[in-house]
């Protein structure tokens, strides 16, 4: 028997015993009855995105804006939902772009990192009026000769620094190291006054540290050295950031002895660094851009059991869903070690557990393991399984013409 | 520095020192004019895959037919070359059944392999006549289920065998274990017997122990006993099978180290394999399905150099390719350990290396790496790197929709 990662607490069962998605009990907030019109299903859960909103607002200074990583889930109508919600939205390709254009949130505030930003992306950017986070000198050159040629605009022009520190904990270090992402910390000053030379709109500073992290002290500390960092910078630029992104890195329990991220002290240890900043940054506008942490526990994975098998003693529930739209619950997106993401039958959500099962994905290959060796009530053939924490990178960080398999459903309930 | 897998030795420099497609050089296999119509993009030179297929007919036994297996590489103009080549085509999914029939190959030997078929699968699988290896015992009953309402066809049925051995050194061991795909071995017999009783037409077997190896003594000991076990399931059923379908597993030379697959070895062992076989299979048409050896090294994914960056003294090629296309040859899909595969700088085929680089894609995350502290001949940014071994379980095995990026062509010259 192998450990699982805890179920959302923002799940319950009905009455009948069966998972309830959506706060409002209702026939149409079944799992059961979502998965009634084709599986595999993608169902995010709104009331539970938006309660991760209401509790961001709470815990942090009121001065932090929230910005929402649109890679995270791209999904229209839960795009727009947030959309609704944030402060802005930030992208990590055009694609994203026309996405948010597509959805009617292009007057937010907008701004675009990634360290390979095409001609083509950078033009379209600078036409939406988009904040840009260079990532290094090449492509402040190349931004700001597009800029001249093809834009009336001022070109609103930030930088992503890589940072001397990482966030220490996180699922993925992304600081403190040679580095693609960003201009390396020392060279950012003279960067700096090149855009301000330049008469670009000088937008400010961007550290992403790293992402998925549980510990509110390693939050703490990155936001610290985030402030003193920018305020660094700053003075040796001699040039004050409009804004100053903190980054990201709020991470959520996928796995057995993960536990929740404690928000409200990082919110309390940011309030008293903000308060006790450098005069430098006394204007700043401080953001912090989350994707997974707001919308990855709103979403939960269904999938119809198509078969049962005993081989060799071990019982295996074959299911029509697989890794072309969960890979990372099947352990093989870039894990090193793989561990069971939170699991159940949707039939009998709460039920006690009956039997030891693997439940594997309708692939024909055996990497295709989306539960391995866990203890479930049992599940029949027909019956539905779910696999939560699927509201972030799912189908999109997902292969999804592996094997020519049909796409998943999406819907927001 | 770290190595590279060896590049495939059927592309050479033309005089200008440019990589070249296809075997015939003229302006239009220059790789260098491919990527000019848009990067990233995959190339596939059929010359290369039908080198593969004429190398295996020579190698193998004549009477031993060749499959191509559909999943390694569906796109179109592709398949339809390779379909042309082969004897029989081996789908994983409704959906690869679905590109067979609008390719046009739906009249040649057509079977049915995978651990989760639907309801749905199943019925369309059996209008186009397709042979089904069914997997398990329920399966096989929703199959005669669905035969005996929906279809005048007399289904074809074989069983896919769970083995009690395993594939040796293989990339994938697939048997010897307990296992989502096929019937244990012990079990197969009684599930002949219901087959031809139901009056159903019955195939044969298939065993299918591993995939990815380069050792011709694992593959010839898997062959040795896949006979041996076929034989010993059709005495105990009574039931001469039609088919054997030996499976693939004929690995391709992807990291430093790798030593091509001696096929000619593995061929003559066959031979002696089927000619001492036992009286039972006399009659019985033997298969090998490769998927990977067929087209693997026959694609080449060409992408440009966005940015040229140093960071902490180490130097980025930051492409507008990536992860989103190659999953693999980032290390990230289900490897354990990271290690590259054979990439050239396009504009400088076969030129000495002289700097240490690592290229990334496009991606905002570490994880895109395309190549890890590799030595190359200086790349500037517009130029072309090319990323080998990129034939089978490209675009089909990497999550397209990762960061809403563009997708990439796919040519074949």
């Amino acid at each position: 028997m192998k450990g699982v990662g805890p179920l959302p607490a923002d799940f319950q069962a009905g009455e009948d015993g069966m998972l309830l998605l959506g706060r409002s009990p209702g026939p149409t907030n079944h799992a059961i009855d979502l998965a009634a019109a084709g599986t595999p299903v993608f169902a995010y859960d709104w009331s539970v995105a938006k309660a991760r909103i209401d509790r961001f607002r709470a815990a942090m200074p009121e001065e932090v804006a929230l910005h929402y990583a649109v890679k995270a889930n791209p999904y229209a109508p839960l795009l727009e939902a947030v959309a609704r919600e944030v402060d802005g939205l930030d992208l990590a390709s055009g694609g994203e772009l026309q996405r948010v254009l597509a959805s009617g949130a292009g007057d937010m505030p907008l701004s675009f990192a990634g360290p390979g930003k095409s001609d083509d992306e950078l033009s379209k950017a600078l036409a939406a009026g988009v904040t840009f986070h260079v990532e290094s000198a090449g492509e402040l050159k190349r931004l700001l000769r597009l800029a001249s040629v093809g834009s009336s605009r001022q070109p609103r022009i930030g930088i992503r620094v890589n940072p001397p520190f990482g966030l220490k904990g996180s699922g993925m270090k992304m600081g403190g190291l040679a580095s693609p992402f960003g201009v390396d910390h020392d060279e950012v000053a003279a960067l700096v006054r090149r855009i301000v030379a330049a008469g670009a709109d000088w937008r400010g500073l961007h550290v992403y540290a790293g992402s998925q992290s549980l510990s509110a002290d390693a939050l703490i500390e990155s936001h610290r050295a985030t402030v003193a960092l920018c305020a660094g910078i700053a003075e040796e630029a001699g040039a004050a950031p409009p804004e100053v992104n903190l980054g990201g890195g709020f991470g959520i329990p996928y796995f057995a002895g993960d536990k929740p991220l404690d928000v409200e002290s990082v919110g309390a240890a940011l309030d008293e660094t903000l308060e006790a900043r450098p005069a430098i940054l006394r204007d700043t506008r401080f953001i912090i851009e989350l994707g997974r942490w707001l919308v990855g526990e709103c979403g939960v994975y269904l999938t119809r059991v198509l078969d049962r098998k005993v081989s060799r003693g071990k019982t295996f529930l074959v299911v029509d869903g697989g890794l072309h739209h969960m890979l990372a619950a099947s352990g093989n997106f870039g894990q090193l070690l793989r561990r069971n993401y939170p699991v159940a039958v949707a039939h009998r959500f709460g039920a006690e557990p009956e039997e030891e099962v693997s439940v594997v994905g309708c692939l024909c290959t055996p990497l295709d393991l989306l539960a391995d060796e866990v203890l479930l009530p049992r599940a029949e053939v027909g019956d539905v399984i779910a696999i939560f924490c699927a509201g972030a990178y799912g189908p999109t960080a997902s292969p999804v013409g592996f094997l020519s398999q049909a796409a998943a459903r999406e819907v927001l309930v």
